[in-house]
């Protein structure tokens, strides 16, 4: 099943649910108004949101044309957002970047930060950059969305609580990092609004491919139509979301609809490419001395997505354009 | 104004505009159902909500009796918490506590992080202790609601977005924070659900004592029925709300119903006290070796609360006990 969140004029926009092919819908209506209220009380309302699927499935002409354009982030605001980096490739070479060593704990004991929620962008939505010089940086990540989660969970009992998958686009912004980590309290600054992909979808659309917590297959990201890499998500994430929620619920619960991120998606391969600019940077240091590949400008375009075994377009695309505030 | 959120059943509880002497009130209703509704819309539903609390105060007995038991966080459930650390003397001490610098734009750049904000406590809800060797802590605090508030405030700009006052205890585990900060995301484990005093109130409610983005009153805490402080929360505040606001709309905005919290309430001057335990522990450090003084345990009972110059109850009293989850 595939959801999102169509623009209504009100805050949390209404939850549609969206054909396979993902070019039209039907409103969740007065029992699932948004997806706010369906994670809310998901195990009543996921029945009735996958009978509106079936009738999608079986009769497409019912559905409803759904643009794109016409899409909010899956949850336009969020009670929380906490974001993992579980790809040691990506944070090895991050923290070269900037001249800080890994932590001692980088495969025992997951990265997380806590990230604002109270304004998620969607999949069409510019990204504002006020000053160049703070170093704009695209992140593409998976990211799963939880019902109530309590503390204490298990990687398995932590697991069942995945309840959609989408992506993200982390924005960054690079050069307001090391003055920030330098105090220690964590990002703030250098995190501005992230953009999500325009459908969450049931880990069953995965088939196969979720397995063990991870999502094994590629994550495409372009940058003005020219791909920056297509690395796999799946093996080199270290810590599966399964640790990343036995992690995050050692000392509270939280309630349904958090979004969890993966981090970077990264592989060693460099032939696989980069989802973000910084590891690009990066091996031009080592390699060059200097960086060659500059941060993103106005009027740059981001697109990210991920496909099927069979060519299928998952979560729609993210596809965002740089503009002057 | 005074208002408060009752429990009734379900996530977001219902808005309740409270007497002058905190004792009893009357629903929001249709109009304005929960807190979160009434600060989405404010400027409409303001006005309407003050007429309520006119007829409290000119017909008390149309009041309905309120009990704080049945009072939940003013937002139980948030879509941002920000929490700030205003007061140099706290970051001072608590810093030489871990054995870490002062950052070195402690007097020039604020220091804030990003709280996870999906479960908020209320004002009697316990506070579950897993492992007393979490080192619990609480810290009694100031927050400021936000209506929407775009990015690029100026600290005057900023201040006019502040709509509703409440208290905090910033419930920390202090040994978790070593670890979690040297891996350099800030912080995560270490800061388990935060409890919120019983009313949120407009600024107007403070009369002289809101000037310059601070609260020019005492914050009184207890520990087992002892005090432990009563700093003043205003000279030392060394960057204001307003100051607070211009530094975390610098790159994105905010949405409405955002947490923006003081830091530790905390004074030079000893006699005035503490309000938390880690600024004691510091002092017997550095007069006698080693701390004296123990964590919270099991059974502790931790009372906060600020009044006015004429000794009235602003916020109604945090009164939460340590339990075995």
């Amino acid at each position: 099943m595939r959801l999102a969140t169509r623009r209504n004029g009100r805050r949390d926009g209404e939850l549609w649910v969206v054909s396979p092919d993902g070019s039209s819908g039907l409103p969740g209506g007065d029992l699932a108004p948004t997806m706010q209220a369906a994670l809310d009380d998901w195990k009543q309302i996921e029945p009735y949101l996958r009978g509106l699927s079936e009738r999608l499935e079986d009769s497409p002409s019912q559905g409803i044309a759904l643009a794109p354009e016409d899409l909010l982030a899956p949850l336009p605001r969020a009670y929380e957002w906490v974001d993992g980096s579980a790809y040691i490739n990506h944070i090895v070479l991050v923290r070269k970047a900037r001249g800080a060593e890994p932590p001692e704990t980088l495969r025992s004991d997951p990265l997380v930060y806590q990230g604002g929620s109270g304004i998620m962008l969607g999949p069409r939505q510019d990204i504002p950059l006020p000053d160049p010089g703070w170093g704009l940086d695209f992140e593409s990540e998976l990211v799963v969305i939880l019902d109530d989660t309590p503390r204490g969970c298990s990687p398995t009992t932590g697991l069942a609580h995945v309840k959609l998958i989408t992506l993200c686009n982390d924005i960054t912004f690079r050069n307001l990092i090391p003055p920030e980590l330098a105090k220690g309290f964590g990002f703030f600054q250098s995190k501005p609004a992230t953009a999500f992909a325009p459908f969450a979808i049931t880990p069953d659309e995965l088939g196969e491919s979720w397995h063990e917590g991870r999502v094994h297959l590629p994550l495409h990201s372009s940058l003005n139509g020219e791909q920056t890499g297509s690395p796999e998500a799946g093996p080199e994430m270290h810590f599966g979301f399964g640790e990343l929620i036995a992690h995050i619920t050692r000392t509270r619960g939280f309630t349904a609809g958090t979004l969890l991120g993966s981090g970077t998606v990264s592989n060693e391969d460099r032939s696989r490419g980069v989802s973000c600019l910084a590891e690009c940077r990066m091996r031009e240091i080592i390699e060059q001395g200097a960086p060659s590949t500059e941060f993103m400008k106005v009027g740059d375009r981001i697109q990210i997505e991920m496909r099927d075994s069979e060519g299928r377009d998952l979560f729609g695309q993210i596809d965002q354009r740089v503009v002057t505030p």
